[in-house]
């Protein structure tokens, strides 16, 4: 291109596409929003059953994206242009790639990529599935089909397309930063926006007053709720959008906690679901303005064509189905190819067709299933069909009676066709029914769309309208939308109909020359026209052409690639067509922790990382490698596009980085203050200073040396300030990391660094992490319960449930003795409102019952865990220890004696009645029976002290298992004396209580 | 057109027509704004130096302009296409019409029309001149050339062009209303829109919360303060954008008292101005980004050509110069003809041009001046130059002087040509010094620009940048920009040069034939071509054209046209090419009260009313008559619009008064209660209450009847509760009338309704109307004092000095005695606050000002007021019987020996020495001369009582002049003996005295 793109011609020719292809043009709202979606011409017209069809500019408002004007792509103030098209017109993905060719983006000379997103905007209760639309690397639009918003389910599904156009005039005047490119005829973008940026960021980082915006936040929330009493919906509206971002500017100044966040989460979203309910409600007494005729008639009628298959060859043929899809996520792929695997050979059986060897393969946009040498027919059958008893079928002269008459005639048959046989212990009257096969393509035509809605995905969605969708029992859900359907056995299509689909012989090819429609001739052509296209279509043909690419290019550069077979198998399942590149990026942004670089390239870019050995240490290269999706041409573009990705990625963290460099991170500390923990606990200052002493009173109970304690007390110290770092308000998953590296640098000792970094693993590797970890833990679960926001049913927001794992597994692994219950008394002392005792109670059962679930997971019997926890539950280690003794003994062959023996001494205590005055003492002159007598004198000998352990108390009852056997062959026990019998029950009481705080045998299996 | 417009054509147009004539495309804006001016856009783009060119869509809410979405084109929300120009091209109106053009509005068949406005938004500090333009009477586009935005003055000028879409829409599609029109293709306005405006209008009238609006207001207004101490003026401008919009909303619901608006605006203003400053001083940090060379250079040098004129035919000839501007306000343009009526002739004879008849005429877009047979060039001249005195010009040889010699080098003459002459009473060397006269064209290219810079108008502006108006001595100013020059001197151009244009033979026609350019051959040609190309070019002509034609019309109708002089003057100067026609109106609106109708036809639309004489009673027909600017191509359009036009001003207005009628007066009164009259003195049902009762002190005071009494109590009990009437609250210049209509038709007595609907005029004509007016304004200067807020220099925001006015005129006119110090002292007791003694003093000598002014505004000498209101100004009437009667007396012929006689009494005793205690008393058996003793019995005699009144006081006087003036002629006063001398001094003392309470007659002239 000659001439450089401007924001405003991407606009008007945005505009104008989608004008043509009839979408209203709007307009951006005239309140702050985060995104398009929040404008009502989205977020309210996507509700209910009008079809509403509507492209508009958004100038989006992220308060916390801003960077002061210094980022190259990234701006608390970025344009996005919004599409939604409701319902879906069946083509959507490729309207979008017409319009960005319209653009002058040509999807031959760039790699296009819809990569998996899960949507999900929990602040006003929608979610949808599509993709990230990624143009070399960068995202430049979100493609979703919305599934709710609002609460409300949304029918007909609405596709929402939202184009960055910072982004995309990067891509297009393949340029380093937005800033000097053109937003109109002689003035840059720069020079429109970048000083706004400059003076937006500043406010909402540093300006902002806090007090104030709270005080707006309540304001706009209790008009909001006013105007809804009115059921005015729009202005209502109108006053969540500004909760919502007065919200995101509080957060922005570092101003909410972590649970407090919730709770303004849970009021927008409140506030949001009954203005979308309300919508709902008025558009339904209008009786729904926009349903006009001329509209729902715009929806194309596919299924029109006669359905039946005709002429076909009789001999057994490949059969081939290919269900072609928008793209897949990589994991759907594979769990698709896999259920496929299972369930096609079932049906194939289930339906009595012969058939040769199946295979199932697949990429992100087919799912593709062969099968050799299919059967043209089923075999004929008979099958036997019961009839009355033999006598009453016969009159005594042998003639049919009306009954065998009448089961004849149903069964197709004439009554002279009848036989009698014996059956069920009887004689009974039978018809042979014979079935003759019926042809495959008939066959199918009718199970196929069963085979298809079978396929389970973790996530679905729905795309037509239900009132499409009603041939299809159940309604048509699927991991993406399925937009073709290609199956032939032999040259012979079978044109089953299957989501407003029907079959035919018409594939699509590959996304970067634009899907061209292919003919398959016929089933056995398919896989070598799919490879003449360029489609790799098996998994791990493409994983090995990417592992081999992926190899050679690091070597190339002297290194080796970082490989894990988790982003491979990902990677693979992203392209159709493998093409591997390499990229680098400017060495300085080495100097970064590489926790932060390798997720940048690994998690967000799905890049492989290069990396060189030195002895035992290994380093990071300035490189990367991307899988594209396509051939060779235009590679420079890609890899321009990618490098400018990652620039902009680093570029991004070196700054946040640098930044917090400012200070020590013990200056971060008194922010802390700002940060609000909850509502009722105060701020995170208040939570790390009850971390600090809680610590304290830990260290003891944890036994840590004197070296230890030096380094708990001061990681807990620092604990929490990297909170307010500007690394971790922009990436919350480096929590922690940040704080030891931070640590680092300031010069703290190691293990404090240390300590301070591996906080928020299931598992610190040290004591001193371990100290501190499980200070913060015991301190949220014993505030949080006693603020009443204990977990229920399957919510959680605060995560209690993984902090008492947290609690549990540490000490277990580490096998430290721990007082939970003096421990967490000592939190409640600290929290800033009374933890009755009832609540640590609770506490203390959560946090049991999650050690079950801990024990159990980790391979162990669950009677045998509830066994041990029956007793033993405030010591998490030890209780692991008993249940890993108690599990070796259970596995011993004498076990079928020992449980027995013990259970038959406790298991009569149990039928015994009831004493008024506790245990029994025994009454050694009264054992005269040599059995009882014996039965004591072991006792005396083997329980010298309480066993405290599985293994001690288990050795003593093997050891005891003769004379209790003895004892009961020869004594019985209920004798008619009551002084001898409460003797005998005294005994036995001694040998029961053995087990206590050890284990209650009696919840085992076989007790 | 058979394809309808839509909205989204519209604007897909202007962008398009907007960017490829240079316009950065824009986008609205993140917070709720009342016009596109608010925009930073706009609001802050337009200062400073920089280049700006920019266009973009502004949906701008005002929230009193709601019509629940009932009315056809006004709407709480309406989308404006905002274009900026900075500098001026210079072509800025062809370039909107040609925009127009590119719409579809072919101009020949509409009339469009630029009407003046001279736009102001105070709350910003901001003004231009410019105009609404007019579609067939629809306000379409606002146009205007900023002057000052923020307090700034505007170097350049900006143009701003504000479109109004929905009316071009309804235009373009010959629509009765909005919301039938398509918004894109399939969709209607009012489906996207409707709904949303009854609920907007819904919240902004009756649901909006005006306690949580109000302390949204402040929190706004800290936040921007506090931006604004950090130099963040985005952030702050925000911020001011939404106390502005919050204010509107509570003005909207009422809540808003006129005094408190004056405060909100103060406060809005003052944040706007420092913002405009924050931003201008960035700017200049910043170096003037935008200043860039090729930008500066776009602007074309039109003063590039050779100026001087060339050949020409040296006979007298007809000179014509034609300013060629963009329309002219009617008033500036009947004051320049004025102008220049006067000027011209002085300047030809100024210099020595010899000339015919001088003929000035204009219309909106022409000044035309013919001046008949002008000469070609001055007459020679011999101008005489006085020298040396001859003695010291020749030496004793009569040879020279060196001085002589030096004087003739002087005056390019040698010695020998020097003469002596007498002058000055002695001999002197002159020098006759011969200069021939110039001809006409090089003498006029230099002072013609001053002819044109001459012209003075009330308001002026500005359009070129000051650098290019440089060359002008004061740089350029006019009513409006001058865009051509044609000055002719017979066939020869005289090119002089005017505000960056250089004349020439060009002039411009019609524009509803979009402007052509017309050469005239020669001078004498141009009345003839002006003709011929349609333009009435005479004043009087037009006002003949359009009278006869406005009453044929009336008469097709059987009516008779109202048609005062005035708007038929302004009529006459709002067209070149008058063309009346009819238009009608729904009869039913005829009910509405006459007041509205005939304001919104002949103030609003410049339309003459048309009604019918039946008998004594005239009542309006359903009928108007506008004046369109060109033929009667389209006629049948244009007629169409306007009676759209008028059908929704009066649709509006029907549904106010409809809306109000549900409610009698009465009820309306408890509203009162939400609407703040200033902060310190309460709502303004707190000063209806307090009128109530100080209209009941009154009564006396007036000297009231019975009835009347009645009368007035009743009117003061309603006098305010129209204010919170919608149709008041729309209309504010209605209040008072609608209160009296209501009234009226909630069958109060007449005289209350009548009392009530005259509230607000200068001089109610009824004394109850009088009682409460005077209650009013005595409460507002008696409160608005006390409370500090007394006008100050040229600021009266509260209009206090026309209420002071409207406490003495109408006394004065209805002559009532009145005591203004006690109902003052009545008013101040009832105020909320302490109105001290001093402040009552600073009202009463405030009206005694106000006072003076009416008296002089009547004729009345100032000298003869002074000497009234210097001892009599509690009581206006008694004031201005006495002026009258004093007048009467300074008028007689004998004046000039009754004031020096009684001025000698006077001021005798002011150069007598002062006495210690008090007046002095006559001791008659003391006055032994018979002069003395005479005066005394004169006295005596026609003294008997205290004059009453200024004629009282004067024939007393008169009588007594005879012995005063013998008195002087035989007394000496300061007589030696103490006694005798204070017994003289008394006697005139007493004489003096005569005139306390009546007149200070040493205030006179010749005192």
């Amino acid at each position: 291109m000659t001439q450089k793109a401007s924001l405003q011609t991407i606009i008007l020719q945005l505009q104008e596409f989608w004008a043509a292809h009839g979408c209203l043009i709007g307009q951006p709202y005239y309140t702050q929003v985060g995104a398009g979606t929040m404008n009502p011409s989205t977020f309210l017209r996507v509700l209910g059953p009008e079809p509403w069809n509507v492209a508009y500019v958004e100038p989006s408002i992220r308060p916390d994206d801003g960077r002061y004007g210094e980022n190259p792509n990234r701006f608390q103030q970025h344009t996005q242009f919004q599409v939604i098209l409701k319902p879906d017109p069946g083509n959507p993905v490729e309207l979008y790639l017409q319009s960005l060719e319209v653009l002058g983006l040509n999807p031959r000379q760039h790699d296009i990529r819809l990569v998996e997103d899960n949507w999900e905007q929990p602040a006003i209760s929608a979610w949808g599935l599509g993709w990230e639309i990624w143009l070399d690397g960068q995202e430049i639009t979100q493609f979703t089909y919305f599934q709710q918003v609002g609460g409300q389910s949304l029918d007909p599904v609405a596709v929402e397309i939202t184009y960055g156009l910072e982004r995309i005039l990067i891509a297009l005047n393949n340029a380093a930063a937005i800033w000097d490119e053109p937003w109109g005829t002689g003035v840059t973008y720069g020079e429109v926006r970048r000083h706004d940026e400059f003076e937006q960021s500043k406010y909402y980082f540093e300006t902002a007053d806090v007090p104030r915006l709270r005080q707006l936040y309540d304001l706009y929330k209790a008009e909001a709720e006013a105007c809804l009493a009115h059921g005015l919906v729009v202005p209502a509206h109108d006053y969540v959008l500004k909760c919502s971002h007065t919200f995101n500017v509080l957060d922005t100044r570092g101003a909410i906690g972590v649970t407090e966040r919730q709770a303004f989460y849970g009021q927008v979203r409140d506030l949001a679901r009954r203005v979308a309910e309300t919508w709902l409600e008025q558009r339904k007494e209008q009786e729904y303005p926009l349903l006009k005729e001329s509209q729902t008639s715009k929806v194309k009628d596919r299924a029109a064509a006669a359905n039946r298959p005709s002429k076909f060859d009789p001999q057994p043929a490949a059969f081939v189905l290919e269900i072609g899809v928008e793209e897949l996520p990589a994991s759907d792929l594979d769990s698709a190819i896999t259920q496929l695997g299972v369930n096609v050979p079932r049906l194939l059986d289930d339906l009595h067709l012969q058939h040769g060897v199946v295979s199932v393969s697949g990429t992100p946009r087919r799912l593709a299933i062969m099968v050799e040498s299919l059967a043209s027919f089923q075999p004929d059958r008979a099958d036997l069909v019961k009839g009355p008893p033999a006598e009453r079928a016969f009159d005594k002269d042998n003639k049919p009676t009306p009954a065998s008459i009448g089961f004849a005639r149903k069964n197709g048959l004439e009554p002279s066709g009848l036989e009698v046989r014996q059956l069920d212990g009887g004689k009974y009257v039978v018809a042979v029914v014979k079935q003759a096969g019926r042809p495959t393509p008939e066959v199918l035509v009718g199970t196929l769309p069963g085979l298809v809605a079978r396929i389970k995905f973790d996530k679905s969605m729905r795309w037509l309208p239900e009132t499409r969708a009603a041939g299809n029992a159940g309604g048509v859900v699927f991991s993406r939308p399925i937009r073709w359907l290609v199956c032939l056995f032999g040259k012979t299509v079978i044109p089953f109909e299957y989501a407003g689909l029907t079959a035919g012989r018409t594939t699509r090819g590959l996304r970067p020359y634009n899907s061209p429609e292919i003919e398959i001739p016929g089933a056995d052509k398919y896989f070598e026209i799919i490879r003449k296209n360029g489609i790799v279509l098996d998994v791990q043909e493409r994983k090995a052409l990417i592992e081999a690419g992926v190899r050679k290019l690091a070597a190339s550069v002297k290194g080796e690639a970082i490989l894990p077979p988790e982003l491979l198998a990902e990677v693979a399942n992203l392209v159709e067509k493998p093409m591997p590149l390499l990229g680098g990026f400017d060495k300085e942004y080495l100097a970064l922790p590489e926790d932060v670089l390798i997720s940048v390239m690994m998690k967000h870019q799905r890049y492989f990382p290069v990396s060189r050995h030195t002895g035992t240490k290994h380093s990071l290269l300035p490189y990367f490698i991307v899988v594209r999706n396509g051939d060779a041409r235009g590679m420079d573009l890609v890899r321009q596009g990618n490098e400018h990705v990652v620039r902009a990625r680093f570029a991004d963290a070196d700054f946040f980085v640098r930044e917090d460099l400012k200070h020590k991170l013990e200056d971060f500390r008194p922010r802390l203050g700002t940060l609000m923990f909850q509502k009722k606990l105060g701020s995170m200052l208040d939570k790390n200073e009850r971390i600090e002493k809680l610590t304290e009173a830990l260290i003891p109970l944890l036994g840590l040396g004197a070296d230890e304690a030096v380094f708990a007390r001061r990681a807990a110290h620092l604990l929490k300030a990297d909170l307010v770092s500007k690394m971790v308000i922009e990436m919350t998953s480096l929590q922690g990391v940040m704080g030891g590296e931070y640590a680092r640098r300031d010069g703290e000792a190691p293990p404090v660094a240390e300590a301070i970094g591996e906080q928020y693993q299931p598992v610190p590797r040290t004591r001193p992490g371990l100290a501190v970890a499980l200070a913060d833990r015991l301190d949220s679960l014993a505030g949080l319960f006693a603020a009443g926001l204990a977990p229920s049913g399957t919510k959680d927001p605060f995560g209690l449930r993984r902090a008492a794992i947290g609690v549990v597994q540490p000490l277990i692994e580490h096998g430290i003795n721990f007082d939970l219950r003096s421990a967490l008394k000592s939190a409640a002392a600290r929290e800033p409102l009374p933890v009755t005792d009832e609540a640590q109670a609770q506490v203390l059962e959560f946090i049991t019952g999650r050690l079950r679930v801990v024990l159990i997971d980790m391979g162990y019997r669950y009677d045998i865990v509830d066994a041990v926890l029956a007793v033993q539950s405030d010591n998490p280690a030890g209780a692991a220890r008993a249940v890993k003794q108690l599990t070796a003994w259970v596995a011993r062959p004498d076990w079928s004696t020992l449980l027995p023996g013990y259970a038959r001494c406790v298991r009569i205590l149990r039928s015994a009645p009831a004493t008024d005055d506790g245990p029994l003492t025994i009454n050694a002159s009264l054992l005269t029976d040599p059995a009882e007598r014996g039965l004591f004198d072991a006792l005396q000998a083997s329980a010298v002290r309480p066993p405290s352990s599985v293994d001690d108390f288990l050795a003593i009852v093997a050891m005891l298992i003769p004379a209790i056997n003895t004892f009961f062959d020869k004594i019985l026990v209920m004798a008619d004396s009551k002084s001898v019998r409460e003797n005998r029950l005294a005994l036995l009481q001694r040998i029961a209580a053995l087990a206590d705080g050890i284990a209650d045998l009696s919840k085992l299996e076989g007790f």
